[in-house]
C-alpha cells in the first residue's frame, strides 16, 4: 500500500508537488483528462465532445469558475493533477505543478473531465494482458492521426490515439473488453496499420514515450483524450488549461460505473 | 411494405399532414426525441443532457437556425415530424403538424435529437417480448417521476419515465436486451413498484395512453426523452419547439449503430 494505490493518496502526494505519468496509479478507480476553457467557448467545447464521443467522453463539466467536480468532491481541479499545461492562443506557454494562478486569472473557467483509457487497463490487467507502458514505467505512447474530428463552432482537429502493443492472440479479447467501457473511449478505433492514421513511426510518438514492440504484436490504437490539446493547437481559443499528457486527474469514482 | 416501413415514407406522410404515434413505425432505424431551443439556451440544455445522460442522450445538434440533421439529410426538421408543440415561456401553447412558420419565427434555434427508447422496441419484439403499446396500436404510457434531474444552468426539472408491462420471467432479458443500447436510454431505470417513483396509478400517465396490465406482468420503466418538456415547464425558456411525446423523428440512421 502506497501513496498511490488510493486517488486520495495520489492527489494529496501530486498536490505536495510530486510529478508522475499516473497510469497504474489507485487501480479500481476513474482517471480523467481535463480541460478548462472560458465560458465563451464552453458551448463549443461541450458540442465538440457530443460530436466525438470516441476521444472525448465528457464524464462532468464544472460550474463557471468553480474547482470542484462531483467525481471527487474534495479535490482542487487547480493543485490535483500532477502536471498542467496552460494554453494562449493554442500555444502552450507552461507547464507547472500548480495551476492556481492561472486557474484564477480566469473569472469563469468551465473545466471538462474526460474519459481516460488508463480506465480500462486495470480489467485489461486483470484478464492478463500486459500493458507494456505499465511494465515499462513510462508513459503510454500516443499520436496524432490523419482522422479529422467532426467541427463544433469554433474548434476543429485531428484526433489523437494512445497505443498498446497487444499480443495478436489477445488483441480480440482486448478489444471486447475496452468496448465495455464506452464511455472512457470504449473499443479501439484502430487496429494494426499505423501507417493507414498517418502514424509514420511508433517509435517517435508525438505525446508521451515510446514502448517497446515484441514480434507477434499488434498494435492497437484507442481514442486519446488529448484530442482536445490537438484541437486548442489547431483551434486556437484565448486561454485554456489542460492536464499534461498521461498524468491525469484521479478521481473517487469506481471504474464499474462505466462499465455496460 | 407501406408508407411507414421506411423513414423516407414515413417522413413524407408526416410532411403531408399524417399524424399517428410512432412505435412500432420503419423497424430498425433510430427514431428521435426533438427539442429546438434558441442558441443562448444550448449550453445549458446540452450540459442538463450530460449530466442526465439516461433521459437525454444526444445523438444529434444542429448549427443554430439549420433545419438539417446528419442522422437524415434530406430531412426538414421543421415539418416531418408528424406533431410538434410550442412553448412560450414554458407553457405549451400549440400543436402543429407544420412547425415551418414557428421555427422560422426565431434567428437562431439549436435542435437537439434525443434518443428514443422505441429504438430498442424492435430487438425486445426480435427475442419475442410483446410491445403492449404497438400490440393495442396507441401511444406509450410516460410517467411524471418524483426523481429531479441533476441540474444545469437555468433548467431543473424530473425525470420522465416511459413503462412496459412484461411478463415476469421476460424482465431479465428485457433489461439486458435494452441495456446494450444506452445511447437510447439503455437498461430500465426502475422495475417494478410504480409507487416509489411517485406514480400513483398506471391506468392515469401523464402523457400517451394506458395500457393493459395482465396478471404476473411487471410494469419496467424506462428513462424517457420526453425529460426536456418537464424540464420545460419546470423552468420556463422564452421558446422552444419539442415534438409531441409519442410522435416522434425518424431518421436514416440504423439502430444498430446504438448498440454496444
Amino acid at each position: 500500500m502506497t501513496a498511490f494505490s488510493t486517488p486520495q493518496g495520489a492527489r494529496a502526494a501530486f498536490r505536495a508537488g510530486h510529478v508522475a505519468p499516473t497510469a497504474g496509479m489507485a487501480p479500481g478507480f476513474t482517471q480523467c483528462n481535463l480541460i478548462a476553457l472560458p465560458r465563451d467557448w464552453a458551448f463549443d467545447f461541450l458540442l465538440f465532445a457530443q460530436r466525438n464521443p470516441r476521444p472525448c467522453p465528457v464524464l462532468d463539466v464544472t460550474e463557471p469558475g468553480s474547482i470542484r467536480t462531483v467525481l471527487a468532491p474534495d479535490a482542487d481541479l487547480r493543485r490535483d493533477v500532477p502536471l498542467y499545461r496552460i494554453w494562449r492562443d493554442g500555444v502552450m506557454v507552461e507547464e507547472t505543478a500548480d495551476a492556481s494562478a492561472a486557474w484564477d486569472s480566469q473569472p469563469d473557467l468551465v473545466a471538462f473531465l474526460i474519459g481516460c483509457s488508463f480506465t480500462f487497463e486495470t480489467p485489461l490487467r486483470q484478464a492478463g494482458i500486459e500493458i507494456r507502458h505499465i511494465a515499462q514505467g513510462c508513459n503510454v505512447p500516443m499520436y496524432l492521426t490523419n482522422r479529422p474530428c467532426r467541427p463544433a463552432g469554433r474548434l476543429q482537429g485531428p484526433m489523437v490515439v494512445s497505443m498498446r502493443p497487444i499480443p495478436a492472440d489477445r488483441v480480440a479479447e482486448a478489444a471486447v473488453i475496452s468496448g465495455r467501457y464506452p464511455g472512457v473511449h470504449g473499443a479501439p478505433v484502430h487496429i494494426g496499420c499505423p501507417e493507414a492514421l498517418g502514424i509514420a513511426d511508433l517509435a517517435r510518438p508525438d505525446f508521451g514515450d515510446a514502448v517497446e514492440m515484441r514480434p507477434g504484436e499488434v498494435p492497437v490504437f484507442w481514442a486519446c483524450g488529448v484530442t482536445p490539446q490537438a484541437a486548442l493547437m489547431a483551434s486556437r481559443p484565448p486561454f485554456a488549461i489542460t492536464h499534461a499528457p498521461g498524468h491525469m486527474f484521479l478521481t473517487d469514482t469506481p471504474d464499474h460505473q462505466w462499465q455496460v
